[in-house]
C-alpha cells in the first residue's frame, strides 16, 4: 500500500533551468492526485517516466499561473491520448470558467470534465481509502491548500484469540469496528487484547501559497509530510508580508505547532542563489526540514500505532 | 552580422521526454524573433541559455495548443522580471483574444501587448534590415507560415575606383544605390565594375502547420533554410491528408520547388519510433534535408553574389 509524494516542480514564479514550476503528484494507494500543475507538468511526468493517463484527480490551488498554466497542455494532450474517463478538477470557484473560456478555442475533448468547487473544511474528495480537505489560505487569489489523508481502517483481530474465544463472524465483525468483547459469564474482554495495534493513518498536506497562518496547524495536526512554501527569507519578512508569502521560518513554526512527521520546503524565490539558508533558518525551529528538488520523491511507511 | 535559428521544440503537438511542442528563435543581426510558443518555451529559452528579455517580437501560425500554450507563462514572467519595453505579437485575428481573455485571469502586466494581425503576403514587420512576410497556409484553424529575409542592403563601392575616378559623395551615394556612373566625356561605366558583388539577402521560412501546398514555393523561392513541418510519413497519406498535415516527401517536394537551401524537418508525430524514416523519405527528393532536435543550431553565413 504505497503512499509516495513525487515533486514535479519546486520554483516559485519564474521557472529556472533546474526547478519547473508548482505540481506535485501524490500515489496514495495507486491513486494519483496532481496537485497545481505550473507550465511543464505533462513533461515533467515524462520526465520522471510517470503516466498522465493514470491521473483522475486533480487539485489546484489558485489561480495564478505558475500554479495552473500547464493544465491547458495537460488536458489537450489527454483527449489527443484518446482518454475517456472523467478527469475531475478541484479549485477555487473561478478555477471552471478559466478552463471553459480557453477550451473555447481549442476546440471539444473526448472525455468530460468534472468540476469541483474548493469550500474550507469541507471534503472534497473521498472513495473507500482516501479523503480530501481544503485548508482556506490567506493570498492575492482564492487560494485553498489541501489535506490527503487515509481514512481509518477496520482492526486486525489477532488469530490467535479468535480460537481462545470461539468468535463467530459477527463477534469478529464488532471487534474490527473497534467494540470489546462481552463473554457468557459477563466478563468484558478490552478490544486492544484482541487486536493487532491499529495501522496509522497517513497524510500529507500542501501549503501554498500563502502568508504565515499560523491557526491552520490546528487543522493539519499530525500530518506526516507538510509540503509548506518558503518564498523569502526571514530578512526579507517585509515582503513576505507585502506579497502574502512565508519564510522558512514561518513555515517551520507551522510545521513544529501541527507536529508534522517532516517538513518539505519549496517556492523558494529566484532571488536567492542557493537553498541551503532556507534549510538553516527552518531547522532551528523543526529539524526535520528538508528543501525539495524536482524529481524528489518522499515515501511514508504503514505501521502500526504504538500501544502502551 | 548574424543569422542562426534555434530550435527551441522540434514535436509535434505531444511533447516527449526528448523534444518540446513547436518553438524557433531567429536572430538576425542581434534582432531575436521567436516562431510559435508551445507549452514550455521560456524553460527551453533558459535551458539554452537565451535571453527572453531579448525577445520583442513573437510570431504565431495558428492557434493550437502545441504552438501557443506557452505564451501565457513567457508574458507573465517577463512582467515578473519587470519588462518595460513593447511586446509585439503577431499572428491570427484571434490571437489578441486568446491573450486578452486569459491576462482578465491573471492580473496587469507592466508592459503594452502589441497585436498584429497575419495577412497574406502582406509585409507584417520591418526594419531597415529585415522583413517578414505570413505565408497562408491550409490546416485546421487559420495558420500562416512566415518568410523572415533581410533587406537588399547598399552595395560597397570599390575603394580603388573612388581614387581612379576621383567620385565624390553624391557619385558614391549614386552608385551604392545601383547606378552606373557617367564620365565628363560621356562614357558610362557600369556599375558593376565599381562595386563589390553586392552582399545575398539570407532568408528562413517556417511553415507548420499545412497540407501539402505546392503553390507556396513561388512565395519562398530561393530560401536559405526552409523548415516544413513532416508530421506523417508517405505511407500515412491519408493520415496526412484527413488532419492537413504534410509527409516528409511532402514537404521534400516543397523545398525541391522552392530551390531552398537546407530542408529542416520536424513535427513528426510521435506514432514513429525514430527520424530515420522521414529522412530517407525526404532526402530521396531533396538531399539537403535534416530532421531538427531541440537545441539545434544553424547559421546561414554572410556572402556575396558570384558575379560571372
Amino acid at each position: 500500500m504505497s503512499f509516495e509524494l513525487i515533486i514535479l516542480g519546486s520554483s516559485s514564479a519564474l521557472p529556472t533551468s533546474k526547478r519547473s514550476t508548482a505540481a506535485h503528484l501524490l500515489n496514495m494507494n495507486e491513486r494519483f492526485f496532481l496537485i497545481d500543475c505550473g507550465e511543464g507538468t505533462q513533461i515533467q511526468l515524462r520526465r520522471f517516466r510517470l503516466s498522465p493517463a493514470r491521473i483522475n484527480h486533480i487539485f489546484i490551488s489558485h489561480l495564478h499561473g505558475d500554479h495552473v498554466f500547464g493544465l491547458f497542455g495537460m488536458i489537450s494532450s489527454l483527449g489527443l491520448m484518446g482518454r475517456k474517463a472523467i478527469l475531475n478538477l478541484y479549485g477555487p470557484t473561478a478555477l471552471e470558467e478559466m478552463i471553459r473560456v480557453h477550451l473555447g478555442f481549442s476546440g471539444t475533448l473526448p472525455f468530460e470534465l468534472r468540476f469541483h468547487v474548493a469550500q474550507e473544511k469541507q471534503v472534497i474528495y473521498q472513495d473507500s481509502k482516501t479523503e480530501v480537505i481544503p485548508v482556506r489560505l490567506k493570498h492575492r487569489a482564492e487560494t485553498f491548500g489541501y489535506l490527503f489523508r487515509e481514512k481509518p481502517r477496520l482492526l486486525n483481530v489477532d488469530k490467535a484469540k479468535i480460537e481462545e474465544y470461539g468468535l463467530g463472524v459477527a463477534d469478529i465483525k464488532n471487534i474490527k469496528e473497534g467494540r470489546d468483547h462481552l463473554l457468557e459469564d459477563g466478563t468484558v474482554v478490552p478490544n486492544a487484547s484482541l487486536t493487532l495495534p491499529p495501522i496509522r493513518q497517513r497524510s500529507y498536506a500542501y501549503i501554498s501559497d500563502t502568508a504565515y497562518l499560523p491557526g491552520i496547524a490546528e487543522q493539519i495536526r499530525g500530518v506526516d509530510l507538510l509540503f509548506h512554501e518558503a518564498t523569502f527569507l526571514e530578512k526579507d519578512l517585509g515582503l513576505a508580508n507585502q506579497t502574502l508569502h512565508s519564510t522558512a521560518r514561518q513555515a517551520a513554526l507551522v510545521a513544529k505547532a501541527a507536529g508534522a512527521g517532516k517538513l518539505l520546503l519549496g517556492h523558494f524565490s529566484t532571488r536567492y542563489k542557493s537553498d541551503e539558508l532556507f534549510l538553516e533558518e527552518a531547522r532551528a525551529e523543526f529539524p526535520e526540514s528538508v528543501a525539495v528538488n524536482d524529481g524528489d520523491r518522499f515515501t511514508v511507511e504503514q505501521r502500526r500505532v504504538q500501544r502502551d
